[in-house]
């Protein structure tokens, strides 16, 4: 089969890593037998600097017709400063808004062979397996209003917080769907002791479980969930939550796994389309010395295969290379606390390459 | 000297904690000669209870009068249905607010007794010494409008994210003056990537630190805020924050510490007078059983003592107390996986009193 992939190298060390990825991509084209047809664009940072916009309508475009994006990361100290009007983060939100991508699946699984490079005790993050699903197109990220005024001399900033219930069932309801073949668990995180929008998000959850009779539910605080996560991460399953706990719970989370480097995401709508991306960002101050992990993009490349092409078994073969290339003793440097060989960026992708 | 103290116990471990408080301070009064004269109210789920109310007036009008209020915990699964219009938290955020207490200090110290029971492993945990101070009246728990509306059909639910320049620049400020006699660093937390709010929060942080040469200021995004307190937590000195950011990363960071039930918190405002509660909740699973851990309520009330009264002498002596009793080897339930004695909490209590 032929299928149109957008790449979005962005910033930093984006293109390192989706270099490697696509390359892995071309490998599971010539032994599957598919057609890849792939074509990069402008987005982050760089879109500014070539297009004075993060996210060019020429690069909205091509993702829009595209079967799916695989995606770098954006941003870096060149256009950090908060009182530009233009910022790298913006094209990755009106990107996330503009597909409707408003699921962003998370799975933050600690591989055996790397537990030991956990800052976490081992028998805390053995067998940990949580997919996050992170509400994305909502929330604070979008809410109108936000502005910034003066009043009684007064400078006010305000964002705002809002959520519809259609909003909250679409994304429940993929949490249950994906929690079905998983552990049948389901954790809703919020603060419904304090947020009229929480409670909106309890009830519709609590509502939308009825369709769902074989998944358990739990309701669970914010606060709480914070430190869940480090005192018990093997108690969850998946975790659906709105987008700002979501942002900062699922970097909470990465930290188990012993780097950032290793997880990758899948952002999806209603179509078959989406955006796929490492969590980790540009990290700027390694960029351009091909020591950057690749492995974050390369599994999601994977989820790429498997959510936006259908193609499961390529999938599993990707993972499962990844997975005989970390068991082999291969590192990059941010892996190589757990030993083994620290290897560089393109060196770590040929293995893999190798290995499917 | 005669100080009046106002106790509110609350629900759950709430009255066990708050008594063992009251014990130790009247120790104090005992040992330093000074006068504290106690007067008990009702707060959160008891105070619906007993007056319908979750911060009957009688309550708010003795905290104003009082020197300081010292404070259990407040909330349980009786009251627990989100769509109680009358819910215990509230009585806990219009006493917050009544009392204009703008400054939550968590300090996150991680005793050298008690690293191994954290969930981390030790060379993470040892020397963690964390001042958060969390913005307490302000954004999301306070701004308006929070509603909740049926429009085209959809039930749609709001909270508001709003600060002011003011608002900001007063926490910051006691940030920076709390971090001179320690070791003169202030991490200003926010999301400056995505919201209005912090924008405004960063460049209000910027502005305030012009005020404070000698301390160093750096700001870091709420979500690797959330991951660099478990891979780096020593790295940090004061962190200042909004509050829903606050609520979140203090939660967090208490595990590091071995036992929620360890940590004290004083709130604060222009005045003296504050609110001084441990960071644990009402705990309704062991409530009434004498297992609690009265550590964190104890440490509150040397926080009552130091910032409130004014004794600094008499703080430290309590928390030499605490500090000598767990060398011993004395412990509660929660602490006791770093090995040690399991008392109970009138017997832990007991112990501290005896200490001072
Ligand atoms: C870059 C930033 C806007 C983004 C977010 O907050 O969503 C990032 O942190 C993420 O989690 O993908
Ligand atoms: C009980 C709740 C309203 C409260 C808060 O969110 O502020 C609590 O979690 C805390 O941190 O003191």
């Amino acid at each position: 089969m032929t299928k149109k992939i957008v790449l979005l190298p962005g910033d930093g060390v984006g293109p390192e890593v989706v270099r490697e990825s696509r390359a892995v991509l071309e490998q599971v084209g010539r032994t599957f037998g598919h057609t890849f047809e792939f074509s990069e664009h402008a987005i982050g940072g760089a879109a500014i600097d070539s297009h004075d916009d993060p996210l060019p309508k020429s690069t909205l475009d091509a993702c829009q017709a595209a079967d799916a994006v695989l995606l770098g990361a954006v941003g870096g100290p060149k256009w950090d400063d908060p009182k530009r009007k233009v910022r790298p983060e913006q094209g990755l939100l009106a990107l996330r808004r503009g597909l409707g991508l408003y699921a962003n699946l998370r799975p933050v699984r600690v591989h055996p062979k790397l537990a030991s490079a956990s800052p976490l005790k081992a028998d805390k993050v053995e067998g940990v397996d949580i997919l996050f699903v992170r509400e994305l197109t909502g929330g604070l990220y979008f809410g109108q209003p936000r502005l910034r005024e003066q009043r009684d001399g007064k400078v006010r900033a305000v964002d705002t917080l809002e959520y519809t219930d259609e909003e909250v069932r679409r994304v429940v309801r993929l949490a249950f769907r994906l929690a079905g073949p998983r552990r049948k668990r389901v954790t809703s995180v919020d603060k419904a002791n304090v947020l009229e929008s929480s409670r909106l998000w309890r009830e519709t959850a609590t509502e939308v479980h009825k369709e769902f009779a074989d998944i358990a539910l739990e309701h669970q605080l914010v606060d709480s969930c914070a430190m869940r996560l480090i005192t018990a991460a093997r108690s969850f399953d998946v975790i659906v939550t709105e987008n700002m706990f979501g942002d900062i719970l699922t970097d909470e989370a990465a930290v188990l796994a012993g780097s950032l480097g290793l997880l990758p995401s899948a952002s999806l709508g209603d179509g078959t389309n989406g955006v796929y991306e490492p969590i980790h960002g540009s990290a700027p101050d390694i960029a351009g010395k091909d020591i950057a992990n690749p492995t974050g993009t390369i599994l999601s490349a994977a989820m790429l295969l498997r959510h936006s092409l259908g193609l499961t078994a390529e999938a599993e073969a990707v993972e499962r290379a990844v997975d005989d290339v970390i068991n082999s003793g291969a590192r990059t440097a941010d892996m190589a606390g757990a030993g083994g060989e620290a290897l560089s960026t393109s060196a770590f992708g040929q293995r893999v390459i190798a290995a499917i």
